[in-house]
């Protein structure tokens, strides 16, 4: 399947690459009143602008959005909103040195097999840059999210050995920590450890963990549409994303039932379960309680030090990396981790619509 | 979107209850002219088959799959082939302690706030007999895998702290043990494990690891269908999995980069990765090397300990939990962990042959 | 895609062949509450059963429906519904008349050279049999949709050249006459016409009609979910129909402008159309007037006259074919009409669900 | 569903209203290897332009398209190609004469109807200029079948009354008679007819026809996917037509089985159809005859001349409509037909490649 549409009744379709002359999305199925200009989208495209430390790449970047359709007087008219964002600090360089031979950890020999060529400028097609797009439709799902009362927050969790200390968690602090850590303290050593792989040529690695308040129960399908499957679906196509945990994920699988079932209470008259080890899931829909998962993330596959590869002749050469790269994924991945946990949460609240008989008469029965 | 359908152009549809007349699934887009009977199928349902010993339910189902459209002498026809599992030992017993009580961990809440109501008998569709159906759907595209010189191999890899050795790695020993464990010193104390639990009416969890050998380079789509991210989804499709790894999974974040690159090296003329730290998939596009992935799952949360829920009328309440189930759900859900890591690539191959201009051209040019 | 599915949000697979052991469909997302059982069913099913006069195929079928799934204690669960329907009046005939030369008008040829090979056994899947499970999936739309004040009716239109008069229009007609014409003296003359073609070994044609009441205005997406193009699909998909027409359809193109376009004036306080050319639909979505459409039906392919044709081996014969066929495919096929319909309909329904933000209110702010 | 995508392996997304910035697509699936660059796409641009004689509008867009993404030294990628074509002739006008009442036979009423306002400014979304994606993307699908062999051609067969005469049938005459005729003394009679209705204040319809040529046998999937069904979706999508013919269409309803059928015979050691009633396709799939098939198009619905109509506020009012447009859509609609027919084709000939065992073996089998 032409694989750059995601969702289904919200849905959006990225395009573009590293080094060509514009990134964007069309976003489908906006539920059309939405007020929405480009500062909403604006402010979520900052935080994963590159260039705000020495722990992000040199590339700088203005990535200002413009919307070119789908918003009429300042509302969401229904119709497919297409965002553009041009590419301001393309270097043209030379790039003989990765055009011909693989980079490791990168998609350079997948796409070479898989396509038979590629576009080597930067990464092309499989850029970060091309997340881009992803977070300018994210911005909008989390502004008609935030409008039904949900909240969608997702922060740094670990950065190599350095996790923060929930005792110490400041949800202010994730967009102004160099890190995104919601912990100040973690973030200062987090950027030691950071700073000395730098020195040593090397790149880190770490956690992302997201955070979704006020989701009503009964939102996913079972079976193949279970809302924590959608949602790893959602969160491994993130690049670098390695493995997706939700709730209390892999420690589940030593536990007895009796340590890791959530049990249900009556709270001033709600149903609520005293625990949330299953991270606001229950049988692939969504319980009423906060919905909890992360994301392991590679070390950025960019080193500076030599490395062992072939190149596309089929020869072994050495390589060392050239260019501008982040030495950690994580802290400019966060908000696109909030905004592709936003527009499947939504996608399938959407869905979620029609599945009772009493829903469709409400609507539609005169 | 209705959740019963997974795949594009293999595309399985799956139906059915736990105590309703029977279970199936439909899989369309089977390719036209593989040779194909009964028991190419039973020999899997066959493995996930409860009954077979004091760690799994008692309940007895002989679980005989019918063909009923889309084969003709013998031959897969190109038709939708809808495949048809009775179900024989429903027992139509008393259900008053769920039918209006909310089992922790299970998904009667999640079912009653999606829907109104639910089919309490045995779980109804959030049952683990749901995967009957695909389990027999999974037959077809191992052996269409296998025709094609790929073989998918799930086994259990822990039991609560019970771990294989890999020293011990026996494949033979995944059909023969009773935990699924290629290794059988690991099994007899993984069930010395379990046993235990049972004692104490409690549950346990456990690991998954699937491997997957002689996958072609170039499978998966870049952005969104990203074959770890598809993987992803179908493996957490999958009830009581609460984590997805791909490759060497949650321990690459704590790594530098250095590290967890696989460097590429040639070998009598092929490329190779010396290493395989990524599962077989880079830029979410296999590489040749074998995808390696593993399911963390959570402890069965039947268990028959009284736990504290509430029921239907906003009371708290104790619940005592009677009828069958598995104290552990990994040994027999191993074998679904295959068949949905071999329909999920099966479909991202045959979407792939559309991808290149040479490829049509070989097809359908005079 | 694997093409026996049809929806998105109410999602059909069919499946099934002529002369299998049973042909049947999954339903899935219907939604929960709906009271249903077989007899909703079998009376849809009965109004295509063939065997009814002499202008159906002698092929006498009970066409008995099972339920296997997603309803409990008389209510859609939504779980997927699966529905059964045994074939018992497959004749093991000798086929060697058509198992190794290619129908003309049938789809023997196009199927071998897209699969290698086919079951040719009463033509197999492509049998008009295959729409047992379109109107089995159909009859649940149709009561969906009438209790939500929407009532969908096709009937026949014409068989060759007789006509029904509008002004016999007699709705209760379509039930009783064999040829489904809403008009007994039509009836008459269509049957003498029939049973002069049958006399020369020949098969007519005809044009069925659909007629909705009560459609809310703004169901339909613009662009490429027009709720025209859609119903297009699934009218075309109906074997043996060769065009589609909405409204007006085909007159539209020698009118001018000024005699097509549908004033709007207030009624009553109510926005409606003085006259209705555009049959309902303006710009792709429902204008809150009747939807009407026509399909227009090629003759029955098979026929006992002599034919040219070809065999599998490349050399011309003459074709005579046995077996039972209808001369006439239009009487049987207006419920597939009205279901296909229905089904659509329905579908485009959900999806408007979630097309404005009030709507996402309404549902989810607390 | 979200309804500005079309297709699934060769998938377009349009975006884009009449008096926004610039409207577009992306075209993702795209064959990787593909030669392409802005002059393939901008000759069919130009074949739908505005502005070329008086039975065009006057509005006058240079319609330049440029590529964002997917293409890398002169070839597609693989990953989606964004067109963009910037609206450079929005007139800034008053639009006080339909912002608050509705043009009859244009979807006013029903986009109101549906998200609760729209954007009125020339017709928003709804605008034919909405097509101008659909045709850059058809560009590429068109290169691609012209590189295997398949010829889509599509041009005007009538106008009101006046019908091309199949004796002077003349295919160069498409790109230069005004009406987009095959004929030029057809052409002349047209113009004539249509400038009697514009003194008149009034407007036209006619029929267009597409023709395909060299479409190898076994495309399309039986059932739902049935190519002659995605065909009529593609077309009853582009606005205005309101009924699509597949080969000999409505007028197989009035025929006699043994006049409808096209015998086959062998030629040459191939099988070939001494006649073409079926245009093309037969049971869903193509049968290696020419595709063959007509829409049927409405007169424009915005006359000069007064029209009864409501306003917003519910009040009978006369409307006059200012502004520039066609006083007949099919000249400029042609194009747009024979791009929806070479995507329908394109993406079903993808899906095709994988119906067979023998062909994944031909790729896959080492």
């Amino acid at each position: 399947m032409a694989g750059s549409t995601f969702g289904n009744l919200f849905r959006i379709t990225t395009w573009g690459e590293s080094h060509g002359p514009a990134l964007g999305v069309v976003v489908d199925g906006c539920p059309a009143g939405l007020s929405l200009d480009e500062e909403d989208i604006q402010m979520y495209l900052d935080r994963r602008k590159p260039g705000r430390s020495r722990i992000t790449t040199s590339r700088s970047e203005a990535d200002r959005v413009e919307i070119l359709s789908g918003v009429f007087e300042g509302r969401a008219t229904g119709s497919p909103i297409s965002l553009l964002i041009k590419n301001t600090s393309q270097i043209s360089r030379d790039y003989s040195d990765i055009a011909s031979c693989y980079r490791p950890g990168h998609a350079d020999y997948t796409f070479d097999q898989k396509y038979g060529f590629r576009d080597y400028r930067g990464g092309g097609r499989s850029s970060g840059r091309e997340t881009a797009g992803r977070v300018a439709a994210g911005a909008i799902a989390c502004k008609i999210l935030r409008q039904l009362g949900i909240e969608v927050r997702a922060y740094t969790r670990s950065i190599g050995p350095v996790a923060i200390d929930p005792q110490r968690f400041d949800f202010q602090a994730i967009l102004e920590t160099r890190t995104a850590m919601p912990d100040r303290e973690a973030d200062d050593r987090a950027v030691a450890y950071m700073e000395d792989a730098i020195k040593r040529l090397d790149s880190v690695g770490g956690v992302m963990e997201c955070q979704v308040t006020g989701v009503p129960a009964g939102i996913g399908d079972p079976v193949f549409c279970k809302l924590d499957a959608l949602l790893a679906q959602a969160v491994l196509s993130i690049g670098a994303v390695k493995a997706v945990e939700i709730g209390d994920g892999t420690s589940v699988s030593a536990r007895y039932g009796s340590e890791n079932n959530d049990a249900f209470r009556m709270r001033d008259g709600h149903v609520v379960k005293v625990t949330n080890h299953a991270g606001g899931i229950l049988g692939g829909i969504s319980d009423g309680g906060d919905i909890l998962l992360r994301a392991h993330v590679k070390p950025t596959p960019s080193i500076y030090a030599p490395q062992q590869t072939v190149d596309s002749s089929g020869h072994d050469v050495d390589i060392q990396i050239k260019g501008r790269h982040d030495p950690v994924i994580v802290p400019r991945a966060v908000v696109v981790l909030e905004c592709m946990t936003a527009i499947t949460l939504l996608d399938a609240m959407m869905a979620n619509l029609c599945c009772r008989m009493d829903s469709l008469e409400r609507f539609y029965k005169k």
